[in-house]
């Protein structure tokens, strides 16, 4: 490796993936394009992820860090629930900084909390109309959550109901002008759910933050609940614990590992 | 990251990738768990690739070094065409040797020359009697070719016509007892042609070095040649570039390249 090295690490929340840069005063990566961010999120070619956190100080009074992140096609995104505490977690274990951390995100400052676990503090949810969502002529009905993104949550008796979940769910175009992430929930117990997740533009993924949540709050809507409950949720990739505080915001609290850590040419 | 670390290395080779991990004296890792590898090589919660190549030095007369190759899934492994060329790579780059370099394995001493693209002596071709293979009710004749593991290459006017090659063609099982790689080769010109593959146990895959000899075998049978003739063969990962010598030895040549390395606490 003789061309320019870049300091890297590699980590997951629930089997999200990132690759992080640690670029303290922003003089290494610039604007950081998006073609070095597909480089570096190749499985193949690069190191793979689901995206770039590029870890920054913060100059404004409400935030020390400022969480740059990408998705793994380069495009800019605003905020990321699993990203979130792995970006915490590399604060924590290189001893930059000390829970609670306030990072600052292009949703926003959030607040991560916890020292083994890591919990986010990602708002208030928003609940709408109820929808519909179908694939291959079968049809659920959906609850419309907003976490900031949009959500349609659908109830099954088993997760396989949604089949291979290769294509993108049909849903109400009106409804979600920008298309939306879909969830199937299956029950496992009292306030204990577990669901798969159709995210738009990525497909079937191992987990998604904001759907845990949307997940939380729809299954204590059905049971006949509201704020001031917590729920586990189950994902493919792990479990994520969601609690909705009585004062309507959704706390979601989750693993976070650094699992390698060195140098990159790409 | 507070657990034990160990030292890796991400590569690829037309984008069959590895983590490599140096353990030249086989002290650090011992007899390498399958759930190890398998950690090792998860695209989401470890580093992820499609094999792990273990570094030792060799104690035999014939050759100074050793590749342990591990499959994905944890499996013992004999060659890789593409990964005995990053493990090269590694060697090179490091110091540690310089071509040509001896590398034995579990299927024999490989011989690696070259210096920016890398040569590996993958030994004789065996030519059997004409297959066919067959996707979805269409039919194609294939050629037989033995490249230490089996092989059916098929000729298609589009690489298309194999559809997404979500399942594994249908082959005749007494040919192929134990399973076969599937070739498709379209002509991009003289002596050029480019393939895609389906992998036994993997599915479709970026390259398949194995792969591209017996393509290139078979291309030059088709067009009326043999050994000492060059073909270029295009990959959805990349260009290799296959010579059968007169001696009929087929010499495959290649990029290697290392993109990261570290430490890991997987």
């Amino acid at each position: 490796m003789t061309s320019t090295e870049y300091a890297f690490l590699k980590g997951h929340g629930t089997e999200n993936d990132f690759v992080l840069l640690p670029d303290l005063d922003g003089s290494i990566h610039g604007d950081l394009s998006a073609d070095r961010v597909r480089a570096l999120c190749d499985r193949r070619a690069g190191i793979g992820g689901d995206g770039v956190l590029r870890v920054l100080r913060h100059q404004g009074d409400d935030a020390e860090w400022f969480m740059d992140y990408r998705n793994s096609d380069g495009s800019i995104a605003e905020m990321c629930g699993n990203g979130v505490r792995v970006f915490a977690r590399y604060l924590i274990d290189t001893g930059l900084a000390a829970t609670p951390i306030r990072v600052a995100t292009r949703a926003g400052v959030k607040t991560v909390t916890g020292t083994n676990d890591l919990t986010v503090d990602m708002g208030a949810p928003t609940v709408l109309a109820p929808t519909q969502i179908s694939i291959a002529h079968h049809f659920w009905q959906a609850t419309n959550i907003d976490m900031g993104n949009p959500h349609a949550v659908a109830f099954v008796d088993h997760l396989d109901e949604a089949g291979p979940l290769l294509e993108e769910p049909i849903y109400d175009r009106d409804t979600y002008p920008n298309g939306v992430n879909v969830e199937f929930v299956e029950r496992r117990g009292e306030r204990h759910v577990a669901m798969r997740v159709h995210e738009r533009g990525s497909g079937e993924t191992r987990s998604c933050g904001t759907g845990a949540c949307a997940v939380m709050v729809a299954s204590a809507l059905d049971d006949g609940r509201g704020p001031g409950e917590t729920y586990l949720v189950d994902l493919p990739g792990g479990r994520l614990t969601v609690e909705w505080t009585l004062d309507d915001r959704i706390l979601m609290t989750g693993p976070a590992v650094l699992v390698a850590e060195g140098t990159t040419t790409l």
